[in-house]
């Protein structure tokens, strides 16, 4: 998993960032988003993400809930930026022995978040494939001009914070595997929760933000790469869910999972100290909660701290405890 | 190929077209591009293509020509749709065992069309499949506000247009599969060319327009049908290049194949009576030549004349001389 998501990385560096190089609004593809200039008021964000079924869903997974999937990574992406949601283009390869049954509960899914998170379909295209069904979804957003959140925009000195509880899905997807039981964190693996309330709220308020799809430590090594700083989490503050604090009290091993699973779809923000009061009238106003769990300072690291204690992470994103 | 389109025409009226219903710029998908207000001045057309390896594209094709592939079938619409060249957003979805030169490949070709066309990449996914290369592009141009094309605005009295010249794609994939001989034509099978200097000029001059991709009859339909009207094609004025022209003097069975094919990647469109001279003066400043092939009038009919002689048509597009 991490060093196909290196080679992810590699690959955006070397062939597809020169590519972009001239488009101001795509930051150098170093952003969850592009931005496109739209009016004197608002700014598009767009947003591209692709799923294959076997690779990021499971073949035999129902299709609401794989419609839900396509559409939600790509509005924690939205979120994340500070976008509303506002329209998606949606692309659809369907594998050989495709049912209109399939389809049908596919497009139920969508209709359902459409509603759930007030977006709408405007355009796309259908096709077959001899290979798995593949599904490619560009999403827009809308953000005051000039104010949607990269991943660069972070300050030495600024806060650390991070939204609702982090692991779950790490622990939920050990819990689809029959690894571990617990139906509630299963369910947060399967079907993500952008948060699409809190992320344009945070427009103002933070300097940088990223969903944390990769993982805690990976999604936060981003931030600070991109703004150029080193980042520093406290493992004791990163905020768990009750299921996630049990399974960990029996099997301390597990935090591996929590700081660097992936497929959270939280946010990981930064926030300049002056800020806090606002982040949490947001905080409240959106119903999402936020922790504080740590900073940026001068240096290019991600340090975990244990107690104050800092840990050893391989590049990998392993963490030696 | 017949009933594939005609399923995916299906899958989008009865399962997509319902999700877009809410969504003014989305036209119930029925034309090439969704228009998206941006400012004052610009409305932002959208288009997303998706095309796999072994079906959209011969999976030994060099790179360089499968980035080009995906990126104009996408201009083409653009064009169709009336609008300049802008960015694009670029989903990937890698082959096991792809390499790194077959990605250089495909950004080189990529940067090629960019200089090319006037447009920039501004973001988008890369990922891997255990299926054939899988990429979808969403692109987008920009059009006057309100004045983008689409297949629905021809009225009763308006001419049938093309530009460049019709069957040569459908002839070339024959030259592709060794089964007649023509080296250009081939090229224009591998190498669609998007009209993307005639498109924008079309703007005030027709009144709905589609780019060839499923057929001349197949698309020229699709404008009568989202136009309600009756559409009638004379087979004598349709364009042909001079190796056509040389083909069917010897085969003129494959009048089918130049009717009825797909890939041309020119563009039909509707024009007024009055509008001719402005149209061509768009040909001329486009230096793309337009022909004039047949007219739009009350009815729901797809007719085809040859020498002013009706001609049975199937359903399926299959012509019956």
């Amino acid at each position: 998993m991490a060093s196909r998501r290196a080679s992810e990385f590699e690959l955006i560096a070397r062939y597809f960032a020169p590519l972009a190089k001239d488009f101001a609004g795509a930051g150098g593809l170093k952003s969850d988003n592009a931005f496109l200039p739209a009016n004197a008021r608002h700014d598009l964000a767009v947003k591209t993400d692709m799923i294959v079924s076997g690779v990021h869903f499971l073949a035999e997974e129902r299709p609401e809930l794989v419609a839900a999937r396509a559409l939600r990574v790509c509005l924690s992406d939205l979120a994340a930026g500070g976008a509303a949601p506002y329209a998606y283009q949606l692309a659809l390869s369907l594998t050989r022995g495709w049912t209109e049954r399939w389809v049908a509960g596919f497009a139920r899914g969508l209709a359902a978040d459409q509603r759930r998170f007030g977006i709408t379909l405007c355009g796309g295209d259908t096709t077959g494939t001899p290979g798995p069904t593949t599904i490619s979804i560009t999403a827009f957003g809308k953000v005051s001009r000039g104010r949607g959140l990269g991943r660069g925009g972070a300050r030495a000195g600024d806060e650390l914070w991070v939204s609702g509880t982090i692991g779950d899905a790490a622990l939920g997807l050990l819990a689809a595997r029959g690894e571990l039981k617990s139906s509630a964190l299963e369910k947060r693996y399967r079907l993500p929760q952008p948060r699409t309330t809190l992320g344009p709220r945070l427009v103002g308020i933070a300097t940088a933000a990223a969903d944390i799809s990769d993982g805690l430590l990976a999604d936060v090594g981003h931030i600070a790469h991109a703004s150029g700083l080193e980042v520093q989490i406290e493992r004791d503050r990163v905020p768990l869910s009750g299921a996630a604090r049990g399974i960990l009290s029996t099997d301390p091993a597990l935090w591996r999972n929590v700081l660097a699973g992936g497929d959270d779809y939280e946010l990981a923000f930064a926030v300049p100290p002056r800020k806090r009061t606002a982040l949490l009238a947001a905080s409240r106003a959106a119903g999402v909660r936020v922790a504080h769990v740590g900073g940026f300072s001068r240096g290019s690291r991600v340090v975990l701290t244990v107690s104050g204690q800092p840990q050893r992470i391989a590049q990998s994103g392993y963490v030696h405890f």
